[in-house]
């Protein structure tokens, strides 16, 4: 908690160090480039309300636990956008063009982040989310570096295919927490039920389907405006044949239709289309949907329950089946339908963030264990005032 | 269940055949014409927004059937949007100009088969949703055909004025979800009351709330820019004007205030203004949503009990009352407040809507019929894993 | 009940006179201004979002009351839109340049006028919420033309620096309710507890989300293209600053962290941030909302129970504390902060804003108060229909 505070008011006092003048658009009233940053700035707006409302309310199926989860993602969100503007705007780990496009940046690594704290939802505390957000941005920034702009010289900047961020904000913030979950996890967090009813459920339906509206903007956030269309069509197609292809899958796999996998692994084709979605024709987009939906149905209904019951870790929100493997699937898959990709590189990107995602979630969650533990997971009323 | 799968794959192959490349954008970066898709694309995540978190949490007002209404709504618009996109892309009965025209027609598809989803809501099985869709979206694209692109020569392009989509999207569809309502009603449903509570009344409202808010993008989607302005103060009006005559008619009619009317009524407005909206003064708006949320309020309050009472057929959502009069209202009205109108198309057109739509609706009913039906209406246990 | 409706058809009749044309848009297809406009209308879109599902729902908060306060959302929308934009097409007490300014202008009196019911929420009839309505818009217009449009030459227009309303919307708002609420308030009112639940807070921090997802669209809603990046990233990060000061403060005061603080007094730097949002720096905007958040929070936990034991008055949604202190500072800080600014007439505007809205709620609470009063407070069941 005291070191929570501290390092908030470091940033504060660093930030207020830069005395940055007021940045007054430069342009003619209303020239095209005024116009183009306002259209991205759209986007970003659609991407704030997939990061409150809809990571925020998806992660309101935990019964108990829906006002804390709710509170956690306006403490993530307000952690990540001013750290990630600060560091980009004292140009460290590269430095974005213009305000909009920091702007969007940051809501990118503010996504990460909710993926990540999905996975140790319900067992930090509070004060914990806050920490891990000071730690997780600065690693996130580090492996986007490394990816997208030619930090170490081991990708050439441009030639690691990730558009709309499979990589580098899904399976990132997936391994991430995934990491963080196994260094933190304990016996009776593992033996403790994660219960919903059917408000929370509700809830969570509302979050998906949030988080399904605007992924277009999400995907399409920074990508030149002619290409657009065909983006965003390819997004609402991938998610039409994730939705599908996990209806019919949690119903072949259990008999009935689990909530869960709907509210989840629905969103399963936007995750994977991520890569490639500016790069491939519709029907491709399609079937990528498709095969995500399935693979992330089968994550939840059959590798969840079987990883769980070997490792003694618990995934709360199941990030390695809705955000991992299919963020995985969909930077593979662009090795084999994007023309003239660079197959060293995309290989090399992958493995170099599936690598230091894991590791740097296993010293993460070291950390934060040292900070504290929960009485008990899953609960509202540890930390809120509740009557 | 199995046809569904059939007809499912069937798409996919079908698509993946078309083999379609890449529609990387023409112009150059940031000119006009991209400007203006971009513009159109933001109208389409609006609606996107209306289709899922709008329609799908008002029909969550069904207190044991709101998880299965919101998967409900994700496997509707997730079949809808890939069929009608195809059929456009292969240019049958039609073919629209771009990628974002086609995006934004396939959305009106989706917003007319959940209107006539509504009308049976609760009483069909999952499957039989999709089902529903691949059978509607045929019939939708033939009737739009006919009225808007000149099929078989009945009517020539851009005589009937349908800017919104009053007759071709909400009087189509609550007509055709009439027909099946009638064809597969049996008398256990008709004697299972359908019940609400607080929280589903909420959770209705909420969407009936997003409907509200992004219904100005609907009716102006399609619109040119420069009578974009008038356009959605028109849609504004009317549906203020709407909800203001719900409240009172409401009242004098019940004595208290019925949820039911304020979550249905007071969009009724949006209904009725489709015709016209791009065409009238902003009083004549005013008086259009007022009238409008009166007829519509009286037909959810006076003619819904009498009418199931005589015909022993359920209308789960009230669509007649908020969709079909409504849509034929303003369809109608236009005859008489637009300048320079063709009456005769639009009395045609209209009518051409009143008989296809319930024709096909009865028949579609029929063969929905012959895939099964639930064993009890109404519940999210028949079909979905709940604890 | 009556007078409510012989004003609604005298407004209708009004209107209905005015025989307004329709404004069809005059430029070429898809020139730069037409393009403008349309931007404008996508923040107007935002702004509306906040309006009924952003105010809508926060003030769902109170256990028995959400569908009423609904309801009386949607009222309030309907009648503040058509009061306000006929008052502007009227050419009295000034009047905007176009449709959209226009629009935008009557959704900036809806909010002052959602603010100001939020202090009396639950303690008056549904048709009282229209009349105040009614009553409201005319002062609420009367103060915004003496501070910015040179009402009786008292300020220069351009002189008063409010971007985002702070003083105009915000500060007006809360105080006019205030006022309202000291005249209305009944010893019974006073004794009734304002319960809330799990349910009830999971939907109030869903409209806090959504007020602080689209904040950004309502201070830059009329500010010039070229300036809008630098104001967004102003307002997002004042929001982030206030929810992480909330956090903190509302942790330190209650030793657990109050859902209400959450899902309030995180707004308060984007309240906080109206006035000099287009004016300073970033850091600026980042002190300013902590400072905020903590002011507010400060007013929830500390002032509110205090206030309310020495007065015996109540303020529902405590609007003093989230909308009227810290609209206030956001008048008083750009004294300090905006270089150039007229210390004289930024004074000037407040004190008027505060003696004009607190006098003129007085007055409007003792009209209302001849209107008759509720049986009971804060309950659904008197004039809803409810099992």
């Amino acid at each position: 908690m005291r070191v929570v505070k501290y390092l908030f008011f470091t940033i504060v006092a660093l930030w207020a160090m830069t005395g940055a003048s007021f940045a007054a658009g430069a342009g003619a009233e209303g020239d095209l480039s005024s116009i183009l940053e306002v259209q991205k700035y759209f986007r970003s707006i659609h991407i704030m309300a997939m990061l409150l409302v809809g990571f925020g309310f998806l992660m309101v199926f935990v019964k108990n636990y829906g006002r804390s989860a709710i509170t956690a993602t306006f403490l993530l969100v307000s952690i990540a956008i001013p750290v990630y503007f600060l560091k980009d705007s004292l140009g460290f780990l590269g430095g974005a063009d213009s305000d909009v496009d920091r702007l969007i940046l940051a809501e990118f690594a503010a996504a990460s982040l909710l993926i990540c704290a999905g996975a140790v939802l319900g067992r930090v505390k509070m004060h914990q989310y806050i920490l891990l957000g000071l730690l997780f941005i600065p690693c996130y920034a580090f492996n986007e570096w490394i990816l997208l702009n030619g930090g170490f010289g081991l990708i050439e900047p441009g030639r690691f295919v990730d558009t709309g961020g499979s990589i580098v904000i899904h399976a990132f913030g997936a391994l991430f927490g995934i990491g963080v979950a196994f260094s933190m996890t304990t016996q009776e967090e593992y033996n403790t039920p994660i219960e919903s009813d059917e408000t929370s459920d509700r809830f969570s339906l509302l979050g998906s389907m949030m988080l399904w509206v605007f992924w277009p903007s999400f995907c399409a956030a920074l990508v030149a405006p002619k290409d657009i269309p065909a983006t965003i069509v390819n997004v609402i197609i991938a998610l039409c044949g994730s939705t599908l292809a996990t209806y019919l899958t949690s119903l072949k796999l259990s008999g009935k239709i689990s909530v869960a996998d709907i509210a989840n692994a629905a969103l399963a084709g936007g995750v994977a289309i991520g890569s490639t979605c500016d790069k491939i024709p519709v029907p491709y987009a399609f079937v990528i949907g498709i095969l995500a939906g399935t693979l992330s149905t089968v994550g939840f209904d059959l590798i969840q329950g079987w990883f769980q019951n070997i490792e003694k870790k618990v995934d709360t929100c199941g990030v390695l089946h809705l955000h991992g493997l299919p963020g995985l699937f969909g930077g593979v898959v662009a090795i084999f339908v994007v023309q003239g990709i660079s197959k060293g590189a995309q290989i090399k990107g992958i493995l170099i963030t599936a690598v230091f995602a894991i590791l740097s979630g296993l010293i993460v969650g070291k950390i934060l264990s040292l900070t504290g533990h929960r009485l008990k997971p899953y609960t509202d009323a540890e930390e809120l005032l509740v009557d």
